[in-house]
This record gives structure tokens, C-alpha cells and sequence, in this order.
């Protein structure tokens, strides 16, 4: 079946929100971790989590300010760090519940039983029950003019991960670390390798990696 | 275990590249599809596809002038359309081959074996074998000066996919179409339902929706 730009127009927002937040597939399920400068944590769930380069290793983040992502964005600026830390299957119930519209002296980790884990030097709380955590420093943001989402540009500063879930490649696999991925706005899936590719060439057909 | 930012930048390129790629866990497969004004085809996978917002229904990709990405982009600035095509468990082999560096008159359909379905009045083809097929309006492009990549932001014009993989609540189920999810540069994932979730609420605990 094929949905017009008219049909799509014509949707009631929750539904038009619903099928847009959908239709790019796959996406990956975060939480974004900060604290304002007293202290106090919030913390936000994230699908927009994007690579932009890896040398310097750099992610992008696409916030809306008018939403529960508004504390995220303030406590960035304020304190210039964050960490990123995916979501596995024995946690959704817990991440998902972090998109609430708690009040602002609410912190989401106490609200929704996840814990806060702190390094020494950061000034971000890591989710403790968390297996893959990054930390990230703010590098830059950039409004995007079309809708006044903002783009905000992090470098990665250290990666936790599990060992048994890091690859020959040097890649991780989110995979072997019970990492999900979410579609829409409120669904969430395990995901299984179908097959592994080797580096495409135009000097011979797609070979996959034997598992 | 920890990879702190000295052990990063030490990897060798290639292994920095599998790292950073693949830590912010699954991303949607996508297939990018254009054309140059005398209608030469180009195809490139493409895992950066990002939601931006659903009124107007907007996306972005992150694209890389100096790599396979560039012959879309200067057919993106060219035509002022393209399509986003879901890579479906069928396809990942060819899929993954048009990330080949194909010389510019040959067309990655061509290569591939993959089939330009064309519509009247609309100048980027769609991927005949796709199921889930967005047309596209380019809006607008942003430089990211912090290492040179670009933001292409496009509105949705148009969607085709299949009735039964519609969900009640207007989203789209990827997983009923058959989209698979990738992580890093050369893995790709079948995904399953694990839960999806009602509107959070901190008026309510986490609530499943059954199933």
C-alpha cells in the first residue's frame, strides 16, 4: 500500500508520530546520562544516537528541546559531558519508563530503579546496570533550522564493553552484549545475526564471513 | 573492560573504524537511491538514516563526500529527490555490495542485480525488491565543520509498504516487513518482538502491551 504526502497530512498526530518514528527501521535503543552542576541526574532514553567519524570518534545526538530530552540538553551545556548506555533485554521496562515527564527535581534513575554509577573526574553518572557505556564529551551543537531540533556532536572518551562481545574485527557486537533495538516509539526487539559481510569490492561478488 | 580514548586512537584504522561503527549498537539498513540529471543510477547502503521529526515529517542522513556516499550527495543537490529503500532479509548480499567503489559510470543496480523501479514525475529510482520504500524531497544540508561530513535533511513525500506490517497504533513493525538492522560495517541482524511498550506515564509503572 502506498501513503501519500496528503495521507500522511491528514493522520492524527499521535498516529503520524507513530508511523514517521517508525519508518527508518531499526534504530538503536540508548540511554543518555547527565547531571546539572549540583549533582542532579536525569536521564533519557534515545533512539537518535547517530556515528558521524571515527578518527576522531565522534557520535551525534538529535534533541528536541521541547520535550523530556530538554533536561538532557541543559545539563550538556552546562557541564560539557554525558554517557551513553545501551539498552539490554533484562532492562527495557526501566529505560522505557525514563520517557515519562517526570518534574525537573525527579531524577529518572531513582523514578524508574536504575542506578548511577559515578567515576571519579566525570561529571556524568554512568547506568550502572548498563554493559556497553560510553563516555562522551560535548563538542559541538548546531540547531537545525527546519524544525529547531538540535544536533548535538560528542567525542567518545572511553567505552566499556564485555569481552566476549568484542569480534576478531575489532567491532562490537551488540548482539553478544544483549543489546536491543527499538522501532517507533514504543516497541522493542532482540536481534540475531543473518550473516556477516566481508569488505565489498568491485573485484568480486559479495562473499559472506563464514560464522 | 575499559577501552579508555589513548587505546582508541592507538588501534589501527581499520579497527578504529569496526569499533566506533559499531558502539552505538543496531541501525537501520537502508538503500539510497538517485539519480544524475541524464538519469544515471546510483545505490548506496547507508546505516546513518536518523529521525529529525514527524510534522513536517522530516529525516537526515549523515553522508561522507570523500567516500562511495558521493555520487548521492552530488545527486541529492542535482534532482532535489531521492529514495530510502529497506534492505529485507533477501537482499543483504546485494545491499551490502553497492558499498563497493564502483567507478561512476557504472550504476550499483547494474552491479548489484538489483531492479530500478521508476515512477512518473519523480526523478530518483525506487529498489523494485524492496518492501518498505520512502520517496523523498531534499530540504536542506548542513556542513558539520567538526570533521567535514554532511547532515541531508529531506521530507517524506511519500511511503509504500506492505498492509499486514501496519500496526494498529499507525507504526510501522519493520520486523513484519522483513527489515533487518545492522551493526557495525559488515553485520547484519533479523530482529524479533521482545516487548513493546504502553505510553509512559509518571502516573504508572511500566506497562506492557500484550502481545
Amino acid at each position: 500500500m502506498r501513503l501519500t504526502r496528503a495521507d500522511i497530512d491528514s493522520l492524527e498526530s499521535r498516529r503520524r508520530a507513530a508511523l514517521i518514528n517508525s519508518i527508518t527501521g531499526f534504530k538503536p535503543a540508548n540511554l543518555v546520562a547527565t547531571a546539572d552542576p549540583q549533582g542532579n541526574t536525569n536521564l533519557a532514553i534515545i533512539s537518535s544516537l547517530v556515528h558521524i567519524g571515527s578518527n576522531p570518534p565522534l557520535l551525534a545526538l538529535v534533541v528536541r528541546p521541547d520535550s523530556v530530552d530538554r533536561h538532557t540538553l541543559s545539563n550538556i551545556r552546562a557541564t560539557g559531558v554525558y554517557t551513553i548506555n545501551h539498552v539490554h533485554d533484562g532492562m527495557v521496562d526501566a529505560a522505557h519508563q525514563t520517557a515519562a515527564r517526570y518534574p525537573r527535581d525527579v531524577s529518572e534513575f531513582a523514578a524508574t530503579g536504575l542506578t548511577e554509577h559515578w567515576r571519579e573526574d566525570f561529571a556524568a553518572p554512568f547506568v550502572e546496570q548498563a554493559r556497553v557505556r560510553l563516555a562522551m564529551r560535548f563538542r559541538e551543537e548546531q540547531l537545525l533550522a527546519v524544525n529547531g531540533t538540535h544536533l548535538v556532536i560528542g567525542e567518545v572518551d572511553a567505552v566499556d564493553l564485555p569481552e566476549h562481545s568484542l569480534l576478531d574485527s575489532g567491532a562490537l557486537d551488540p548482539a553478544l552484549a544483549n543489546s536491543v533495538a527499538i522501532a517507533g516509539l514504543d516497541s522493542y526487539y532482540r536481534a540475531t545475526l543473518l550473516q556477516r559481510m566481508e569488505y565489498a569490492s568491485p573485484d568480486h561478488p559479495p562473499r559472506r564471513i563464514e560464522k
